[in-house]
């Protein structure tokens, strides 16, 4: 059967999806992939291993997991273990209370669309915690295969066209995680790009949104302000005052905040803190408090780094109660997202306190693992700043360092005569 | 803020959303939870509690999961139990080398997107052992959240519009399994139904076919065929023949094919027996062996019933590269799927063997099982034509019961005054 006999061919396959690009996954880790297989299979080259950076793969640089987290999916796994293996009894509690809201007591039951009730409770209670007191309702809080699936399903709800047949705009910063702009191209929605000011720590300049937005009304209805906080790729932690800012601009245009949270743990400056868009804009007070908003977070990341689990959740705050309803009848359609994954992120989100067993062991991981990334992001600061040619902004959170490459203007002038 | 503040709302969200139906969680789901929550605060009814029969949920239903299952997945969950735990040593190997193919041995590590190669490679074999020999290439299988995943993977494919601007046409069997239809309107494609032939215990009726598919022309770009075999929700088992006649008419008519064969271990009648689309279509030679197809298979059903852990897979056959090429990007933007429910699916494929330690007890559930199943398939047949007005198909496979009720004369009377 030649190419013309196929009744799938690129001339009638989604344009979507041939139009859709994402580097992450693109030629660069294709080749590197390609290079390790030549290197395992005794191929000489002037270097013995390739180091893949091209994401958030904690263990796979060689993390080592959370025990807590372990030994609770190895018990809900097989509850045999609940009785027969020397763990800590607020394991085996733990994943005794699993596994009562599982239905049959089994994690090969589906759950609920949204997640297991008691998980998105210990949720709603984590938020509350982080958030000083400012109340998170269970019922709206939807749990999916990282946080990735979320933002996905949000990003859907705003597939549509104005009466103008403009697609609905997507503001996304410059640079960022290429889930957004594939994500975005794949749904047929408008991307809408606007730059991070380096010079600044990578802060969202007000001026710059402004700018990007009027911009983009040539061409789209722009509706959505996407926030990464801590900054994928960037690093940045955003200040208390520059998220305010934020959200008086995405009020002033009437925008929907997408918060990508997902390193809220990940902090590694004394003088910085992670303000949730929540919790800022709760304390903002009216009309502020009441505007829409979607808070990621995931099990990914922090000081866990499970990506291989794929736990993660949304919040969704002061959404119109008729558009949250068919929210929850579109992620029903996929039944449920992975009872593990979900498990872990109860693990994360109610990890072992104070006084109970497992908080010694947890706490000497988890401390363990954060001073090894804040060492490293000072190292990586510390190297790229000693390089010629090579500026980056100090790496206040997240898990990266995005360094500016400054051209020799001889290789420039070359580059146009060429 | 009111209603008509939100940014979001039923005038501006995806219209697609709004339109879609989840028959499977709709109302009848939520008012089946609301009585349950009556009863367990002790509202007194007529009845004690409510048995859910909306979906094939076996361990919900008590279905116990099988240990070697269980037995890997705490081993991977937890490494440091392959050696202080009592497990069957190919427990704990499979446990070694499902590890030693993550990245930093860590089920916590993002896999390739397609899935885990040594699972994918396990998946092959399975497929090439229950075709009699006809090969099968781990490069062409994808690894997905359930076989849900993979479903909704392969339809978006689907999403564009012909010259006469008709969307493209996906025919699916009525009664069918609500994913489909949701997924459809959901992606904007053309819903076809087709009628299952009820007095020919539900196979597929080529006339019937023609007939639908003839009329779908008007309106859309008809281009897919799927077929659910065993089928879901009507328990029937395809005939080589019937499954012969269907491959035959999909060429004719240049349909690309989905076959949904999650059911493929669920066979109650001694004189059936489960023929995959690929085998059959293989077996027919050209020009048919060169057709495309995409066959899913899942941990969730079958004698393991493992739905939670979200594991399935696609084969992906005779897909042009370029195609296939662009299905592996959009799928690499969500990462990957569960590694837990890869590893899930590993087990399922490639199963203990005889002589080895864990094939006694692995034998002895899965026979249970399926043996239940079994006597619960007569039994649903027989309890159903035992009651007046009430008429059901013998339940040959997978695992529902689709009865016909006759309404009495007065009835329908009765209703037509009204």
């Amino acid at each position: 059967m030649t190419s013309s006999n196929h009744i799938l061919t690129l001339e009638n396959l989604n344009p979507n999806i041939i139009a859709m690009e994402y580097a992450v996954r693109g030629p660069l880790v294709i080749r590197a992939m390609a290079i390790e297989k030549e290197l395992n299979k005794g191929i000489k080259k002037s270097f013995n291993n390739v180091i893949k950076a091209n994401i958030g793969d904690a263990h796979a640089m060689g993390q080592k997991p959370i025990s807590f987290i372990r030994q609770v999916l190895a018990c809900v796994s097989d509850p045999s273990l609940i009785n027969s293996v020397n763990y800590p009894s607020d394991v085996k509690q733990r994943a005794e209370l699993l596994l009562s809201y599982c239905g049959g007591h089994s994690i090969g039951a589906y759950s609920h669309s949204n997640g297991i009730e008691i998980i998105r409770k210990h949720i709603a209670e984590y938020i509350t915690h982080r958030d000083n007191g400012i109340p998170s309702d269970p019922q709206h809080i939807l749990l999916s295969a990282g946080a990735s699936e979320s933002i996905r399903n949000i990003l859907k709800l705003f597939i549509d066209k104005d009466g103008r047949n403009r697609k609905k705009g997507v503001m996304i910063p410059i640079p960022q995680y290429p889930l957004y702009s594939a994500s975005i191209v794949e749904f047929g929605l408008g991307l809408v790009g606007y730059y991070l000011d380096e010079s600044n720590n990578w802060a969202l300049n007000i001026d710059e949104l402004e700018h990007a937005y009027k911009e983009s009304l040539n061409q789209f209805n722009t509706r959505v302000l996407c926030v990464i906080n801590p900054g994928n790729p960037t690093g940045q932690v955003l200040s208390k005052d520059n998220v305010e800012e934020i959200i008086k601009f995405a009020y002033k245009y009437k925008l929907f905040l997408l918060a990508d949270e997902v390193y809220q743990d990940n902090i590694y400056e004394e003088n910085r803190k992670f303000h949730s868009f929540k919790s800022v804009m709760k304390s903002m007070g009216e009309p502020y408090s009441q505007m829409e908003l979607c808070s990621f977070h995931s099990c990914s990341k922090g000081y866990m780094g499970e990506c291989g689990l794929r736990g993660g959740y949304v919040e969704v705050i002061n959404v119109e109660q008729e558009v949250f309803n068919h929210l929850q009848k579109m992620t029903s359609a996929k039944l449920c997202s992975t009872i593990l994954g979900q498990c872990a992120m109860d693990c994360v989100v109610k990890p072992p306190q104070p006084g109970e067993p497992s908080y010694e062991q947890w706490l000497q991981e988890k401390t363990a693992v954060l001073n090894s990334l804040q060492e490293r992001a000072r190292t990586i600061y510390n190297a790229y700043n000693s390089m010629d040619g090579i500026e980056c902004n100090p790496v206040h959170g997240a898990m990266y360092a995005f360094p500016r490459i400054k051209m020799p203007q001889k290789a420039i002038d070359k580059a146009k005569v060429k």
